[in-house]
């Protein structure tokens, strides 16, 4: 990678690879909920990645690039993480609360790379990308929030 | 894990791996990184880092439990992918660009963790691991906080 360009082409391949492997996720989880509220919030969830996925597609159509994905060993890392907490939870209180920690390292980890990706597109005058690449980040911010407030309402109903 | 008790002291163990990892990798960032900033903002967090393993030291004791970690696949993801950025950047201010970037993505996952251990220990009534887990929260943000500006300084820097 020899400049900020081509590190932005690679982050947006990285990024696209991790919505697709999340959207692929999300309906293990959504069925694996025991809550229905957090059930809700997957099955939304998977709608809204797959409005990202699509919105990704365009920024690469904007650059002249074939849209096409990159490993990412971060989001494999977060996601085998998050697969091994969901098996090893042996009741369903457990596994919700570990699913909402898991799915908000997932949310984090995409607040980071959008975060990046909306900076370097603004350096690199790649205007018609800034939009969609902050619409993205505003869901992923929302997503983490919800999900805050839905560890928040458990954790409440557990402590009292 | 049956309960969130037993949640609480695999992810304490989790993010204790992921601290001692992180404390190995940032010397080599330090070493790596171009500008003099950036350098410094390594090796301060890396004083910190090692701070953050001695609080995590003292909440094991707190709950009469011995300090170890568990392999933490999310940690070895994001550090791994930050590792392909450093080998692969072809010079120097790129390379820093990607460094920046990839430690935004550990200090999110550590934000994600340490927010969910703090809510845990409030649940839990660890009263004694409330504030040193925030405190290192705290820092984890400032230290994002602090990345980001670097690279807004850099970005407009390579604007102009």
């Amino acid at each position: 990678m020899k400049d900020l360009q081509e590190l932005f082409v690679h982050f947006l391949r990285d990024i696209y690879y991790a919505e697709k492997k999340i959207a692929k996720t999300l309906p293990k989880m959504a069925r694996k909920a025991e809550s229905a509220d957090l059930k809700e919030a997957f099955e939304s969830h998977l709608e809204e990645t797959e409005g990202h996925i699509a919105k990704l597609e365009t920024v690469f159509e904007l650059l002249g690039l074939k849209a096409r994905g990159v490993t990412c060993a971060a989001i494999n890392g977060i996601l085998e993480e998050g697969d091994e907490i969901i098996s090893e939870a042996e009741n369903g209180d457990t596994r919700d609360a570990g699913m909402i920690a898991a799915a908000q390292a997932v949310e984090h980890y995409e607040i980071t790379r959008y975060g990046t990706l909306v900076a370097w597109a603004k350096t690199l005058g790649h205007k018609g990308a800034i939009a969609p690449l902050e619409e993205i980040l505003d869901q992923e911010y929302a997503a983490d929030k919800k999900l805050s407030s839905f560890a928040e309402k458990r954790l409440n109903e557990e402590a009292a």
